[in-house]
């Protein structure tokens, strides 16, 4: 049985969509470079120790493990079969590499990844199980101005991109977690607190209530939890409010550090609106401060999310590393051009040298040596055999932008052909 | 457990290694798009029963298999526990994906694939368990113009990276065919002898021997081989000596059609030689036709090889289907890069603003404007807090290419340093 199907929830990708994402990436990675990221690149595949570690949550589940290999696999008789794992972020790969190579990086270290990971998860439309991502992180940055450099990367290379329209939603975990105290919840159960309020705006406030009851959550703390949320986020000015009503559970330099970042934002980035959002929680356990997302005119989900995990690193290595990362939703942007049919394929059109059977095989190489000098003038060519389908032949040279051709003929003679 | 290395055999790339790793990709899938070549992707998984068929010959060994997922891996009790694996090549999972998208390639389809391979192999000096392969293959064309394009376009990439001096290497495995058939060996030896041939330039003509007599071949016919090969080698013309030796054994038009790749290659391409070399063989399974290899001045190993495959999409699907295809051993090429210290950085000099701790804030958002403008001047440009240890940022600064600093201090005020 032959297998031409690609693995489960996994895809092909056919020459059109390949020119698009690669133009993509390039500006992606050129805004990015001009900000003073530096690319790096880690192993697809990782100690599965390290991707089993508890800051995945919900992504244990959903990793590819890898077999052990030869005598290895053998000797597996304590029932660990498994020593490797496929990626499932780059975040996690990211502070391994930062504790690997720290004697030669930087103090502020400045890092961009672009790569492939990999999740198991049930497929669906629009959703794979190999996926790019686009990280910035800045590791060794306590101030606010990683979060402003983040967010002000992240939008120029969405706008080099071609979009419009951004708005950028911030929240803090110190204020969700102040408002968690406010409305009496313990500290253990903030997690579960934050998990339901995540979905706000996808099953409303009822949703969120359920939810919580359904934790066993205390129904006067839940209450008060909803209150203050609507409170804050119906208030003109979410962020004051969210101030003055958890002030008691607050730091006020929180709320300082928010307002110093909307304010140089605001000023450099045009066409651009930053809100603070109450319901914003973001998934990941290892998120300690800011945590942000952007959303566009037009676009109905975010397309970009990120945060402060300032203990991620000191977790794993015992020495506490400020860090703080935006993540551009790859797949999602290019979603969103390819419905829009942007980026049409502009490229320079190409030359086509069609060789007959029998031809002279000095006239050959004349062909070749002409084919040379246009592809130094930056065109593309291609240097085929006459098929006895000389019609389906020019067709299919158009379809792949070529709009010219040069035939050579079995006696030598070379036929000139505008195709388009 | 902190796990801080990467996983075995494989590797973390610096920033500064990057850089010269995506220039060099960059030249190559320029030129190779100036062929015509259109880069296409397909997963880094693959089912495990596509990579276990029999073309993959000793690579079997070394794949990265998959555990089985879930529900899937509790009812595996037939015994199979893996479902998918790493791809240890590009060239199956183009055959599959070309028989899994031929209603919309053209007929004659050029591919270009950049992507990693993973082979899980004894970790070695210079040897990784991921490393990156260069592919181009030409699918659909049965003539010699396949084997010229493929030679054009690869000498074409490697002059772009700047290397001199190219030697193509070219046989044919109707031509080995036919010395074996000389030398007497049944068809079901060719298989040995053309391993052991392989070896010449490592082991020596004794080694060879050893190794013939070893796998209990005739040593008349060995002594027959060898002496064959020999005056052949030692030739001043050895195409023309095997026409003559081996025309028994040969198709006229297997010599011809090299003849015709040579001539137009020697013409076309410059500072490059092509020579016939019968004791080339190569080790993959799945060769038909022509093979070839380049080697450099100064470099004591091929850094590119491939062949035809006539029969590889054939075998898979039933129809069969030509195909050829070159890959140049990109880890080669930059380990090459790397010994000359090649490709400095000479990437534009960048800015880096410095903020000092409780400077203005609306000071910041004018560094910030500042920096928006450079950066479109197409200048690197990064704001950072001021360290407490300012003599070692700036240090850092210089290191990483930046060679002017704006420091915004305390009362508001900027001052400008020149850092080389």
């Amino acid at each position: 049985m032959f297998i031409k199907t690609p693995a489960k929830g996994m895809r092909d990708i056919l020459p059109r969509d390949l020119i698009l994402r690669e133009r993509v990436l390039d500006i992606i990675a050129r805004v990015y470079r001009s900000y003073g990221f530096n690319r790096i690149e880690t192993p697809c595949v990782e100690d599965i120790n390290l991707l089993l570690g508890k800051e995945g949550g919900e992504n244990e589940k959903l990793i590819f493990k890898i077999l052990k290999r030869g005598e290895k696999l053998v000797d597996a008789d304590n029932g660990e079969i498994c020593d490797y794992g496929l990626r499932y972020d780059l975040t996690v790969p990211l502070t391994r590499y930062y504790t690997n190579n720290i004697g030669v990086l930087p103090t502020v270290f400045k890092a961009m990844q672009i790569g492939n990971v990999w999740r198991a998860e049930r497929p669906q439309k629009g959703r794979f199980r190999q996926f790019m991502q686009c990280d910035i992180d800045i590791i060794g940055e306590e101030s606010n101005l990683a979060e402003t450099e983040l967010i002000c990367a992240t939008t120029d290379a969405l706008s080099a991109i071609g979009f419009k329209g951004f708005t950028v939603k911030v929240n803090d975990r110190r204020i969700l977690k102040a408002l968690a105290l406010f409305a009496g919840f313990d500290e253990n159960k903030h997690t579960d607190v934050f998990i339901a309020l995540d979905k706000l705006d996808k099953i409303g406030e009822e949703g969120v209530r359920k939810e919580l009851i359904d934790n066993n959550l205390d129904i006067n703390c839940i209450n008060k939890l909803m209150d203050a949320t609507f409170v804050i986020t119906k208030d003109k000015n979410p962020l004051e409010k969210a101030e003055k009503l958890l002030c008691d559970y607050l730091d006020v330099e929180v709320v300082d550090g928010l307002k110093e970042i909307f304010q140089t934002v605001m000023m450099v980035v045009n066409d651009c609106h930053v809100q603070f959002d109450m319901s914003l929680v973001r998934g990941m356990n290892y998120y300690t401060g800011t945590i942000f997302e952007i959303v566009m005119d037009g676009v109905g989900y975010s397309v970009a999310g990120g945060g402060r995990y300032d203990n991620l690193i000191g977790h794993f290595t015992g020495k506490s590393v400020a860090a703080c990362g935006f993540s551009i939703g790859f797949e999602r942007i290019i979603n969103i051009l390819m419905e829009q049919n942007a980026f049409d394929n502009d490229e320079n059109s190409g030359i086509i040298y069609i060789i007959s059977k029998n031809a002279p095989v000095d006239k050959i190489s004349k062909v070749y040596l002409e084919a040379k000098e246009a592809r130094i003038d930056g065109r593309k060519c291609s240097v085929m055999k006459k098929m006895k389908n000389f019609k389906l032949q020019l067709d299919e040279a158009v379809k792949d932008n070529y709009c010219e051709a040069f035939v050579l003929n079995e006696d030598g003679e070379i036929k000139h052909m505008i195709l388009k």
